[in-house]
């Protein structure tokens, strides 16, 4: 288990709060810069090379951009300068161990949450951190790698529907939305994974069944660390007056809300679920083990008492009349069967057998 | 256990918000469209082929439209065009893996809850999602499958009673009303059979107890997921100010949340009753493990000195002159005795037989 | 275990809500109604065949109904059109299985409570509901069985103490605050019940002794599903503005708020016992397993070595010099106290004996 | 065990609300009464014989009278009527079983708690209940023995300190600082008890370890049932406006409220402690369990297969070639070595050993 | 483990509220004073001998006066004299064993907190308490020990960065943070040394395992019990208004509060890993405890019927045929090879090989 549960920031020890320092996985890849521009008649998507490189933001348009790798810190503080951006939310960018939070700033507001990816190959989340500026015509997106799960509402931005036709909070929200049905597709793959191991725990356990289901309650930990202050965030963003979410985008943040919720109680289940299939897996161990000893004291019960009988008539006694009888041997023999034989019916008596 | 505690809901990622996709079991099977519209005076009941055959609402009639199948998304389409819904409270009625929620729109209230039902073959419950849309002076129930637990309110309905004289607020109730009764049947079945469970766990406790133990379980959490949230919806319908619900009626909401708290303290004594049951379940394998152990010990202890003994007499050394008295066997068979009488003896005085 | 954590309630399923269906044991014997009228100059107890032949109430007098056998729907019936109560509360007094509520109705109170006793000899509570209604200057008590816990209240009018001078709100408190007293009371046998299988439990626990935490959780579960809404009961009538509660009644409320919560912290205490009695049996079991499994060892890696020096001695080897030694068997005999003596001071170096 | 978690009440029950009848232990002990009065001038001290004796209160000066036995009904009932209590105050003085709550009366607040010291002997938490009267300018401290934790205030008083300065609601606070300042001290025993507890279960668990457990577990109950009440009445007592407790006094009540919560805390904290430890006990009595096992299967797997092998040469068949053989005996118990040894080999190489 | 959950705080025990006796660890070191004056322009750092020589204080300037060793009452008496801080808050910080706490006083904040630090050698986390006086232009830092997490602080001070620019409040953030920042080192260490364990205890886990997990849990307790309190410290700060604190220092204050929930949930994290380490544990040592009875099982079950038949032929009647059959020999051999093989195959069978 190579992730760790606290990441380190020791290097950010010391300094003064607002030092834009990257606390992360560390990494020499380059930045990218996604500018995509839209209004409902037409939309501009081009890659850019820096910051510097922004043109002018227009009122009546939409402009998103979108940056990966956020340890970059001179193109994050390139950034803050072009946005006035606050330092504190600056360093929460480059800080990529923060826990979901909305602040809200002078004419923006500032979103960091985790976005989460299922590895089907080690069976691991694999989190990443997202940070959201939303101003009053722009949304900033800044991730630390490439990839995400905004190809949905790149397409729906391409394909100009509705999302066109509304301004940066709605663009901000679809973002947002994103990144929670995702979490739903981890969880999807979790809840499976799970069922299929509480279906072999019952059918044949093994001593790995029990490590796997801490491995699962190790996820369900990490992923209930990421989507719990998340619902915090959303339920601020559906309830609070701010001027840069509007009301009619708000019914859809409640949707993210409830959709958050549902998370969680998911979540709950299904480590309540892991709870039980660890009593179920302790118990079977106790079975076994009792079954084991049962074997163990059927063959003592059963041989003992005969052995002993053959010892008795082993002994080099001179006096042992039984020793002369013809028949004695035969008859010692079927006393012996006799005697299994009744222990053997005492047994199945006990239901031992 | 095919059933699933996560619903798969990932050919719904990355579509936009409000997109009618049908997440659930798939199903070619048709939708069944049912009206009945009454006032004091008259009811008019009949089947509907398609929504374009919904005839006009009257003012002082109420309107009931229930349809069976929301798999059908032209149906649901068709359905939001002509009642004016939400984009996103038609996708919430598609997606039928839905937490409990009320949703106030323009107009009128979105709700959705789970209807249960208990399968006394599987032991199971089984769980449909109902949404329920109230206008000013209509309803709409929408359900994934035919059959459902509103026969009485029909019944009533055709009878004429009280609930003829009110509005559609009282209709709603009244379905609310029957969902909840509903989930007390499914209790009254859980816990009779965790009840015989116990009894059964007391007089005769198999290895296959705990696997029903661990089953009981995961049904008390999936009953426990649908009460829990429709308990907030409840109370909201009782408390929170709308038009559409009058005061009279809320009472009637207050009555119906009530009952919902009682299914949730039912649903906690349960399982904490479970919980005691794995105590009890444990603890008696451990008592078995503890009398075989026991027969294994005193088996061990009786005959091990008495073969040693045995084994003494067996060897051939030429000079032992105990071989040679004439008494000396009897004598040690006597002795043999006395030590497996000596033995049970302290075996008994210790409580272990 | 006759009696069922959850109430059959199938009979109502399906009813409108308000149809008077009486929900519990079924019974066959007559409601007793008892009447008693009161203020600081009089008192009239008179038992009455049927509600119709109650008298008309007087403003300056405190009319105190009680009713055993809610069964009786007829009975109840005729009170609802007497005193114009709501069907939904006509609904909760013959629906027995209730949880305890205060619902306001124009010019009353209707409340549900469980009233409990402690039966010594199936060592289990007996519970039964009682609902009081608060009129202006009628108190109503309706009860499924004879019997109850307010023989104090009643003698306490009949000596004319401050009682008769005060109103109808104060003879709901004194009924209530006696019905909370019985909680004690039951709490009081418990407590002493537990805390003698305490002792038992550290002095001489036996197999039956986890039955009994078993039973005694169970009955402590049952206990406070009664007392747990109660006090929300309790706490709305010290608090809430109730033109039916004058405040100098509202302090004795507080009052029996008070014990509530104290009844509440003690069951939670004694829960908390219980579990920690549990652990106590758990590792009893283990330890005294412990000491079997002790003996066992001890006795097997005595006589094992003892045997096998034997069975050697007993091979039938012709050239074994020892055999033809004289000293030999005595040697041998030494050789084997030596061993055995040996073993026993490495066993009581281990600390084993 | 002879302390009971459960107070009898029951010759309680059935009497009216405010009857003066005492709860708790019986005594005979007459009631012994203190007076104190002060001003910043001067200070008499002087026992009473009877409340009739007191003389009338002075308005600039404080007046502090402590009765300690309150099992006397009728001083208690004295004291009623000289300063006009209300009857549920005086109730709760004699009923030694309450929750700690404060009461606001007409002109006096009433505050019961528990006083608590730690017997060394009996490694027992020893409790009383403290009554406290806060009016204009008298306290009124009421206890159930003589004996208390106020001695550090009869100093102060005497050493004519700031205490002498201010008001009767700084007396009370001084008196609840001194009930609070015992809890720590109380805990400080039990802490160290329960920490030397943790170092001999480390270095040499045994049974009657496991038996103390429980018994620290069942103090730790005892101490929070105490604690937790009290913090809340703290809690009112620093918040909540009352004419009886300055601004100024406030902040000390806030400062013993403090007090309260880290000895809450505290408890909390030495709960889970126990709860490890018992954790520790039992892991530790399988882990003996284990080495036990170990022990008895080595001595098996040693010894079954040598005395096997005896066995064989111990037959008695005519026609078995190696017994005539002259190194065979050597040879057989060569044989017998080298499986010893090449068992203990294997035993080594799993780590039994 | 010489630490204490529960500092000794008796010398205190019975003075008055406000009393200056120090309660800690006792010490003869002298207190170190050092005194630095700071504005935009200039810093001064000097050591001072004693309160006394504490030059006026400058409006315009912020002065920061750190004191290590509160155990001299005398130091602390001065400093209460000189800024006439209150005497509660002055036993606060002589009492070094406070619970995180802010206190307003007129004209001054007083925060008291504890300092944390790992100690790598012991494993174990060492405490310190640190008191904050915040002042209208000066800051007061209280602690118990030389050596504290402030060295970065006063770098940025010497450095002349925005620290410079601003008022003594934000000095006041800038020490919170240091704080909070070294609780994330201390995480840091524990959760390495956490997973670090948890390899271990998948790889290879020992009977020291388990005592390091118990000890792993109980710093747990203790980093909990310092992180909680101040978490409510530092909501107050962000939230409250206080003249002390200004809108733009707040904003600060709410990213120290941020941090503090993160360090509470990876404490919660990491916790909840420790019980599913203790699980995974104990099971392994139940899976040994299975291995070992399994071998038991398997030897006993293999020699004691082949001993047993060895002992049949062993017996000495003088009819026994068998024993001269010339075959009869090797035929028993092969028999008991035949029965040795067959129970062989059977435990393969039943996956016990």
């Amino acid at each position: 288990m190579a992730r760790r549960l606290v990441v380190k920031r020791s290097s950010k020890k010391g300094k003064p709060p607002g030092s834009l320092v990257h606390i992360g996985a560390p990494s020499d890849a380059p930045a990218h810069l996604r500018l995509i521009r839209y209004d409902q008649h037409a939309l501009h998507d081009q890659p850019l090379n820096a910051i510097q490189a922004l043109p002018d933001l227009k009122q009546d348009q939409v402009t998103w951009l979108n940056i990966d790798g956020v340890h970059q810190g001179a193109v994050i503080e390139a950034l803050g300068e072009r946005f006035k951006l606050h330092p504190l939310a600056l360093e929460d960018v480059l800080n990529t161990d923060q826990r979901a939070k909305v602040d809200e700033y002078q004419g923006y507001l500032y979103l960091v949450m985790r976005m989460l990816r299922f590895d089907p190959v080690s069976q691991q989340i694999q989190s990443e951190q997202l940070s959201l500026v939303l101003g009053d015509n722009y949304v900033l997106s800044l991730q630390e790698r490439p990839g995400d799960v905004f190809d949905s509402v790149r397409e729906r931005l391409q394909a100009g529907r509705r999302i066109r036709f509304l301004q940066a909070d709605y663009l901000a929200y679809a973002l947002l939305d994103a990144v929670v049905d995702h979490y739903f597709a981890v969880l999807e793959h979790l809840g499976e994974a799970i069922e299929n191991l509480e279906d072999e725990l019952i059918s044949n356990p093994t001593p790995q069944t029990l490590g796997r289901i801490h491995h699962f309650k190790r996820e369900m930990l990490l992923l209930r660390k990421s989507v719990w202050p998340l619902r915090e965030v959303l339920l601020r963003l559906s309830r609070d007056d701010s001027k840069l979410i509007k009301p009619e985008t708000q019914i859809f943040m409640r949707d993210v809300y409830d959709h958050s919720i549902h998370v969680m109680d998911t979540i709950d289940t299904l480590r309540e679920l892991l709870v039980g299939m660890l009593d179920l897996y302790l118990s079977s161990v106790s079975h076994k083990m009792n079954q084991v000893m049962k074997v163990l004291t059927i063959i003592a019960t059963l041989f003992m008492p005969l052995t002993f009988l053959a010892g008795v008539y082993g002994m080099n006694f001179e006096h042992m009349p039984e020793l002369a009888w013809p028949w004695a041997y035969p008859a010692v023999l079927l006393l012996m069967l006799a005697i299994a034989g009744g222990l053997l019916w005492a047994f199945r008596r006990r239901g031992w057998l």
